[in-house]
């Protein structure tokens, strides 16, 4: 029936395409009939990415063995005909046992797992059995799931996008994170096996690499898709250039875009359908209605004719400063505990001393930071007297959105190069004048880092320049911020150049007795 | 004739829209017959903005009438029914004499500039003399334009985009820098006035605000638009809600999104018709081709069916991390002399050092960034011995897209602080021991500075801290770099775990031994 609709097709096509001076064809999914494909570009029509390509991915066993000989890694896996077969590969990899169909298997359709031997044939069952092509896979022990979005030129120039994090859902794409929160040894390594995965294929276009990142930190292919992707939906927001220009850019000949993001963090979050009818509706128009009140939220709605449970109905995408920031707005707009306040300013920038002693210093950042309006929380926190919460706040600050953290100490002034060794965030010191020394001790504490741990150390007692510093850092991600930045540079000035007035016209002795 | 062509189009309207049961009408030009939309208002048809704000708007004359009222500053300007009045204008508000036409005037069509009295009566015969009403303004002394993308909603809430520069050629909009390099007073001054202009109109929808910046420092309306404009393409990729979609969001009452810059600069390049026909076309389509070849450029082609000399039939958008960097790839995009090497990447940090001596402690801090993949300008810039090389090193820095400056010297160290004094980035100091004092006086000269005025200072000597500084502080707008940096921290505390492990199982004498 395929094989006489795909005859049909070709002609159809074929006249179509030929009397319309196609130049290219491509395919929104693999789920086409490639025998098609094939007839077309026999006829020569330029079809992106290549037929060869469509019939490797359609078929998963084909791509394994295709992606296996090219020596990109895999969990194990192998065909099997019968229980007996199966069986063996129960034995061979263990349980739980991944039994997945060939062909037709997408969003967790085609999937099935067997905890033990005894659910092999109910699974082999609801697989509607070995007749359509079944082959089983070693259970891969992931931590996270990771996607690359890969995108091919027909000139063969292959740039990828940043590696994100996708959480699934009853086998549904749920959420993606962008970038994915994961070493940056591990990025490069799902970079380095996805490019070397769509390398081996043939045509331009966008790919999508899904990858296990095992407890041991491995980096395993999952499976490609030779289309644009749900995990790369971000990139319409976040990217220079998203991922459905760059598939046009790619197939038509046209130089790739940049793939690198334009936001420092995105989050997306599919609207799966919940229920028939109008009910799973409201759910996704009231988190619609929501998105639209958070800043930097976009949302998509596909209008498909009816919902269906698990559907993706739609989406929303947030973008911002980063991930731990667009979590928290995340999770306002599904209400979840704790985050119902939606119009929370995340803080920027930290205030840490080691003594409330520290304050009527320290103080000088905070007004700094306010007259600047940027966000800020100050907090007291000892290395010395409270090590563990030195640690938690360290080590937790650039993921809850904090930029930069001042940190201020006196004497053994330990407490900024600590931080600094707990965070990648730019720590500034302020060395706090103790009783004795001069404030000499607290600032050679602090200044004098070994390498590796840089601490950005200012004057003694001034906390005015580790505000003033810490507005300059931001300044980096924020023009706005710089502008203000240099505006009160020339106040400065001009508050100096009426005092030189005032001098110049009155003379020393009468400006020194007012 | 309009009123007639007006009263059947209400008639059709009319029927239409309570047919479909039109929820909001709103426009996409202020030139619609404003009679036509007051009998819609009057049938209960929801026009957004109101029609009266669209009676304002259309006549300019009106328009600056009614700002006046509102004490909106504003060039003088008076009506002009015949040459008398029009010398007499002349004699109050001196020449350049501006004359423009009431309605119908946009892109420079409807103004005319009369050098001098004799030059009067084939201005107003250019306009099409005094039956299609003219008025005078006093000849605005402008050394910038200004406009400020204004949205309200149908809660009279108000959101301001940022103040953008706009650059015109022969009276048409032609580039659009966002935002406008004007400090941080002027840009507040700027959206002041926007604000108060656009309280004073009635309906929601998106307004665009011109403006003027004269010599001294005031800022003067020029002319408003009741609906997305020209000055707001580039939100489409810049901000984190276009003009458009925040025009839907205003008019049918949305909650209005947030206005704010996703990146940190935008330009917006205009693609006007150049000539009749193809070579035009070529032209356009030149630039097109390059821009895509640039990264962060995004072409936008109207597909209008005809070319006309200064028709606008498209535009380009860049957008990346600094209005400096963004002008080179523009210079580079139109071939400017100097700039034809697209593919120069700017410089991020600027290492500057007083002596070549310093050099063998400062390389520690470019290898560090070359590292990291940071692009890097390393230069010798002294205090003392070439203060003006300095003064314009540090003062042009950031709008050549340095993002951070690392400034290292020894002895009376006074680069790092006098290179603060003249840039609003971040500037990093390196003590660079000298002969005498053991750094201490290198070190104190850097990090001692007055309030108002910092520089991170880090150990003396230590310029790979420098470096790892920097990276740290780029790391605030470029989630990689962060990623990298805690890559980088992590790689630090696998080394020294295994020289611990070492030491563990060799024993402190074997290990010494070795």
């Amino acid at each position: 029936m395929i094989t006489w609709l795909g005859a049909l097709m070709t002609v159809l096509l074929l006249k179509n395409l030929l009397k319309v001076r196609c130049g290219v064809l491509t395919a929104e999914t693999e789920h086409v009939d490639v025998a098609t494909l094939e007839k077309l570009e026999q006829q020569g029509i330029d079809c992106e990415p290549k037929a060869s390509t469509i019939r490797i991915i359609q078929d998963k066993y084909l791509q394994k063995v295709h992606f296996s000989r090219h020596g990109i890694p895999l969990p194990e896996f192998m065909e099997i005909n019968n229980l007996e077969e199966t069986k063996r590969a129960g034995e061979l990899y263990g349980y739980p046992l991944m039994i997945k169909g060939k062909r037709l298997a997408y969003d967790g359709r085609g999937n099935a797992v067997a905890k033990s031997e005894g659910e092999l044939s109910s699974a082999i069952d609801v697989l509607g059995g070995f007749g359509r092509g079944l082959y089983v896979e070693k259970w891969a022990p992931f931590i996270k799931e990771l996607a690359v979005i890969v995108a091919r030129g027909r000139d063969n120039s292959i740039l990828c996008y940043p590696v994100v994090e996708t959480i699934h859902k009853e086998n549904i794409c749920h959420i993606v994170k962008a970038p994915a929160d994961v070493p940056w040894r591990i990025r490069k390594l799902a970079n380095d096996v996805a490019y070397k995965a769509i390398s081996s294929l043939e045509g331009a276009g966008v790919f999508a690499v899904e990858l296990f990142l095992t407890r041991d930190g491995q980096i395993l292919l999952n499976e490609v898709a030779p289309r644009p992707h749900n995990s790369g939906h971000h990139t319409i927001e976040s990217c220079y250039t998203s991922q459905f220009e760059q598939h046009l850019r790619a197939v038509v000949g046209l130089p790739l875009g940049d793939p690198s993001m334009k936001t420092p963090a995105a989050i997306m979050y599919n609207l799966l359908g919940e229920d028939e009818g109008e009910p799973g509706f409201k759910v996704a128009h009231q988190l619609i209605a929501r998105a639209l009140e958070i800043p930097g939220a976009t949302a998509h709605w596909y209008d498909k004719p009816e919902m269906r449970r698990q559907r993706k109905m739609g989406h929303i995408t947030l973008v911002g400063p980063s991930v731990g920031v667009l979590e928290a707005r995340q999770k306002s707009m599904l209400r979840e505990e704790g985050y119902e306040n939606r119009n929370e300013v995340a803080p920027r920038v930290g205030i840490v001393m080691g003594s409330d002693s520290d304050l009527p210093v320290m103080k000088d950042a905070a007004r700094i930071l306010n007259m600047f309006g940027v966000s800020t929380e100050v907090r007291i926190v000892s290395a010395h007297r409270t090590p563990e919460l030195m640690y938690s706040y360290a080590s937790s600050a650039r993921e809850r959105g904090i930029q930069v953290i001042i940190a201020g100490a006196g004497g053994a002034a330990h407490l900024p190069g600590m931080v600094a060794s707990l965070t990648p965030l730019p720590v500034i010191g302020v060395p706090v004048r103790a009783s004795t020394l001069d404030g000499i001790d607290s600032l050679l504490s602090i200044v004098q880092m070994p390498r590796g741990v840089p601490v950005a150390t200012v004057a003694v007692n001034n906390a005015t320049n580790a505000g003033l510093l810490a507005v300059r850092m931001l300044g980096v991600g924020d023009a706005d911020l710089l502008a203000r930045m240099n505006q009160y540079q020339e106040d400065t000035r001009d508050y100096v150049l009426t005092k030189a007035e005032k001098l110049r016209k009155d003379g020393w002795e009468a400006y020194l007795n007012q």
